[in-house]
C-alpha cells in the first residue's frame, strides 16, 4: 500500500530565521500589518508500507535520520493512505 | 485581533524539484521504500486583522504578490485565530 507522509520541519523557537525575517520586512514594506513570519519546510513523501502504523513509524525515522536536525529543528508528521 | 496564517507554497506538478529528488535518493540509499518526494515551503505569518475573513484575504494577497510565483507555484492557505 502507498501512504502519503507530510513531514514538516521548522526551526525551534529562539533560533534565528533570516528568511522569515526578510519576508516579514518585505510584507511590511508592501503595507501589511504582520508581526512575525516563520518559514518551515514540508517533505511530502510517498511511502510503501503494509499499514498506516508502519508508514508513520518509517516517516518518524526519516525525520530523525535525515530531515530534521535535533539541535535546531522541530518536526511534525501526518500520514494518510494514498487514494 | 491576531490571526495565524499558514501559506504553503509548492511547485506545480511537472516542474522539476531537485531538492525532492535528492531527498528521495538519500532515503532510498538509507533503505526506505519511497516513490517520490516533493518539498514545499510553509510561511507562518502572524497577521493583524479585524476578522478572519479579512485575515484570509490579506494572506491570499501576500501569496499572490510576494510568496508564490504564478508560473511555477501552487499555494494553499489556512487561517485561524491566534490564541
Amino acid at each position: 500500500m502507498k501512504y502519503r507522509a507530510k513531514i514538516e520541519v521548522s526551526l525551534k523557537p529562539g533560533h534565528s530565521d533570516p528568511e522569515g525575517e526578510t519576508v516579514a520586512r518585505l510584507l511590511k514594506e508592501l503595507g501589511y500589518m504582520v508581526d512575525a513570519v516563520n518559514v518551515s519546510k514540508v517533505y511530502n513523501v510517498l511511502i510503501d508500507a503494509q499499514t498506516l502504523r508502519e508508514a508513520r513509524s518509517k516517516a518518524e525515522e526519516m525525520a530523525k535520520r535525515l530531515l530534521a536536525n535535533p539541535t535546531k529543528d522541530n518536526y511534525t508528521i501526518s500520514v494518510e493512505e494514498q487514494k
